[in-house]
């Protein structure tokens, strides 16, 4: 018997969306269960103590281990479907996207789009408004990076839909919210097209 | 013949120093070529049009094909090693801890190791002096993390040597030039004589 799945999660964050895209296209069911980190509820000592000692949301849970990072719970639950190539260069080009997303594109694109849509711009701490410049430059290069790549493939790695194109369309798809300008990189747009049209796709929220 | 292996990498980078040790580890030999971030000449025309679009090292060569991202290099070196557990679990707990080196602890601890060593405060822009204290905090913290980890376990993940401790090792075992005291930790410097132990070790300068 599988072990049981559980996704403690804050439903608004691109990240716990990766896993949850994820899960439905190897058709693997996830328990969900909900934490609010604008309230500070991955922040309790229940929480601290039995799931992530960093407080950080997603973590999924296998059984009674607990798996924080999200592309690190997007390869357990992919595990042996075509979502990992098994070529040792795709394999490996496809870690090197994912470890990219969560360098270069993850702290720019999903934090600017937290601190519009749920923190506001006006709440914004004064170190975190010193940010904001460093954040859309670096934010905008990594989408050019991305659209530069895509101009010449129709996927991030191995040629195919893997789980490079998962981790990269959660923050990706929602930049918008970020204040970035998706028309400015068509084939990002056209790549998200091809990412949403996959056998298996569920939304965002 | 296995393919051509060139490192193109900056010799006192911390992330250039894992594929080092990945490569001494699994013996196999690497060509290396040197280029200095502190006079752009990873920002030439010819880096960014051959080597990586990102203007960034490490970067592996791999016969004609470039993989960028330290921790996919490490990966597609340690192919079918013991350095990489085959366990499902094991294996996504080990990419967890390498996804979390990139982003809770690399941004922090080898930063301000570049800035105080490299740079020099004196020199660090306006911008990058106002990050001192949030990169201060969160270097200890990811410090404070890994040595509570480490007060339960002897390695980072899988219970043996993986790329996980490899991957923290590089910028772990420095971190005093980034102005942490590593006394403060003692599971931390336990673990860090224990990676230094492990037969096939390679120093880093």
């Amino acid at each position: 018997m599988p072990p049981r799945l559980v996704l403690h999660e804050d439903p608004v964050s691109g990240n716990c969306y990766k896993i949850r895209l994820t899960a439905a296209h190897v058709d693997v069911p996830l328990e969900r269960r909900a934490y609010d980190i604008l309230k500070g509820e991955t922040r309790t000592s229940a929480f601290l103590g039995e799931v992530d000692a960093g407080g950080r949301i997603p973590v999924l849970q296998i059984g009674d281990d607990f798996l924080p990072e999200s592309n690190a719970a997007c390869v357990y639950l992919a595990h042996g479907s075509a979502l990992i190539p098994a070529d040792r260069f795709d394999h490996a080009d496809m870690l090197r996207w994912m470890f990219w997303e969560q360098y270069s594109h993850e702290p720019n694109v999903a934090t600017l789009r937290f601190w519009r849509r749920y923190v506001g711009e006006g709440a914004l701490s004064e170190a975190q408004a010193a940010l904001l410049p460093a954040k859309k430059a670096a934010g905008r290069a990594a989408l050019a990076q991305m659209d530069a790549h895509l101009s010449r493939a129709d996927w991030m790695a191995a040629g195919r839909f893997t789980l490079a194109d998962i981790a990269l369309y959660a923050y990706t798809h929602v930049a918008g919210e970020g204040g970035f300008d998706l028309a400015a990189y068509p084939n990002v747009q056209r790549w998200l097209d091809r990412v949403a049209a996959q056998p298996g796709h569920v939304l965002f929220e």
